[in-house]
């Protein structure tokens, strides 16, 4: 019996129990003192009550023999995926239900795609990044290059012609670092994955959080995407869902490789090795797209949505470089007058009580920057924008 | 961009979509005359009071901001490993919870297993078979041989030294057979997997129909499997949970290959690929395993039981040889009188309206049987049974 020896590979990570330490040590040194929450990229706000009534609604239903429901179909029930249709309409982008596949997050997706893509392929994924991306691909034993995210470029690294690749990952608005694509900058990496036939995988997890014009809310706002390009998105950040675990992916029909549909591919692997999200959880999805569920998130989003702009003012006022706090519940800030960023993290923790996360977790460009995240409660938030004006003046 | 070419060698499953079709026409020919449904491995009996009160309690915390999680344990909630934990003990088996991976079926996880072994691993599988077992594995390119079920055996293949085996599946109580091994069978089978180095993977999905001494309830009755063996379970045939989806895998803390630990391996693969279980599911699945659930679960089984008793019992009057029936939902029985599977199908949807599923599409050793299952209502089952026993006379 042989192990994957791709698993030797992995480098442990301790970034979030490390962090949990440095809390729990400062908790000691200084008892009484309030900490300020603004590491985790975890919601707080509750399930819109659209989304309740509907769960509510579902699990009588599973009680009661009349209306009882056995396996569903692996793909998700028609009726969510014809509310993702919907709901991809609003922003003018055409998905047919047929290309929608439900899951239990984007995480799951993002992980199981690659059980499409053959070993020896070679990956892009940028500098500072989401870690899941790299660890998945490290399992597998691929092949692995890096686009470098900076402040030159503003954290959004544009592709690179001498560069070959394979399968492409981008996050927009990026975790960790806030910043967005716009529908333009995305042409160009639609047009270099149809010129090398590389595939991308697009995270749009965050994509609730984009208002107005200026980012695109999804990849297939760029023509020719639907022949290169995996969405994957989450209830998780748009509807709280991060307990209550509902996504969706989305592989184009025109999808091809090697003349193979990846749709037709996907719904194998998904069929075979998957037996769909609960009912009730997919009920409550359906529910967070349905007009009052639009409007009790948004009003939850919105909360979000000031919290990252307060910080982001706070910034301003102290001159202090960052991206994201715009369309993104992410704000990515310069870790000035410290040596790295756990270094920051410490002094930051130690003055102010705010626990950020420091960005050489994620990656080697991230070295240098902290992540605060915008879903802790306005008060929280409040304060800590007090202290950050505070501790950098 | 290269695909993965192994899914080129997995055959297209037409079974139940051929099964319908012929439904479907058996309707048209024969308007008004009914069918009665025995085809498919899936529940019609409602969720469990306990567990909906549950799951309605739960859905409620999560629209209070008082009570509202976000992110839960990758690896499930601590409170329902402990019910899993104390479940085992109810029929003397003892497992650590740390060994108790909560995920959303015995499915998912039978697939995603193989992410932590090598593709060069050989699989040795039981014929007939659920096809998932083969299918994940041919995705991945292993080679695989088969164990050989037939009437001499009773459907349940014992290892054979001169067979060479890495990774080894049981399912028990069989999917599609009905026969379930003793403990002193899996003995055996455990004997022979640590001779060999090799991993069991137990498929214990159907365990809550046995009743009383016989069969085994799990693996680790044999000495010596936690070494090398892990276990796959299910609320889906047990509680009624087809449709909510949750489910758990044993990974011993004992079970080392190459000097790694598997549990760790797996816990990687989860906490990377996996964000948890919907907690509002893994509250139902807490009260399933709770003092009033376990009554009222246990009454949705019997009413199987006594439907597989029934069918099983015509079977004897008739003179028809059978495995199954006792300690399982699925009655396995020879298509006396027909020359192949599908030709027995036929005739008995012709003649009686019953829709079984023909042996054949389980592997070759499939063919000249029939699979009958016992989830039907009991109305149907007592027809049914009147009718098996004029078709067989």
């Amino acid at each position: 019996m042989k192990i994957n020896g791709n698993y030797k590979n992995l480098q442990e990570s301790y970034l979030f129990s490390d962090i949990a330490h440095k809390v729990a040590a400062f908790c000691v040194r200084h008892p009484g003192r309030e900490i300020l929450k603004m590491g985790i990229g975890d919601v707080t706000l509750p399930l819109a009550p659209a989304v309740v009534s509907a769960m509510e609604r579902a699990v009588a239903e599973q009680g009661d023999k009349a209306t009882f429901r056995g396996y569903g179909p692996e793909q998700g029930y028609p009726f969510l995926r014809e509310a993702i249709r919907a709901y991809y309409g609003t922003f003018g982008v055409f998905v047919d239900a047929d290309e929608i596949f439900v899951s239990d997050g984007a995480k799951s997706d993002l992980g199981n795609i690659l059980d499409i893509f053959a070993a020896d392929n070679t990956v892009l994924i940028p500098d500072p990044v989401y870690p899941v991306y790299v660890d998945t691909n490290r399992m597998a034993g691929r092949r692995i290059v890096f686009a470098e995210g900076n402040e030159e470029n503003g954290f959004l690294p544009m592709p690179d012609e001498k560069v070959a690749a394979d399968i492409i990952y981008i996050c927009s608005p990026n975790n960790p670092t806030g910043a967005a694509y716009t529908a333009r900058q995305l042409q160009a990496w639609v047009d270099y994955a149809n010129r090398q036939g590389a595939v991308i995988l697009y995270d749009a997890a965050y994509e609730s959080f984009i208002f107005g014009r200026g980012p695109a809310r999804s990849i297939y706002e760029a023509e020719g995407a639907k022949e290169c390009a995996i969405e994957f998105c989450s209830f998780s950040k748009t509807a709280g869902f991060t307990c209550t675990r509902c996504g969706y992916t989305v592989v184009p029909l025109a999808l091809k490789r090697e003349g193979v549909s990846l749709n037709k591919m996907w719904l194998r692997r998904q069929t075979t090795k998957f037996n769909g999200v609960s009912y009730i959880v997919q009920r409550g999805a359906e529910a967070a797209f349905s007009a009052a569920g639009r409007e009790q998130i948004k009003e939850n989003i919105s909360v979000y949505r000031a919290n990252a702009r307060a910080i982001a003012d706070a910034l301003d006022g102290a001159g202090i470089w960052y991206t994201g706090g715009k369309n993104s519940p992410y704000v990515w800030l310069r870790c000035a007058g410290a040596s790295d960023s756990f270094a920051f993290f410490d002094r930051l923790l130690e003055e102010t009580g705010i626990v950020g996360t420091p960005g050489a977790g994620f990656g080697k460009n991230g070295e240098g920057y902290l992540r605060l995240t915008a879903f802790a409660d306005e008060e929280t938030v409040k304060k800590a924008c007090r202290k950050l004006r505070a501790f950098f003046s």
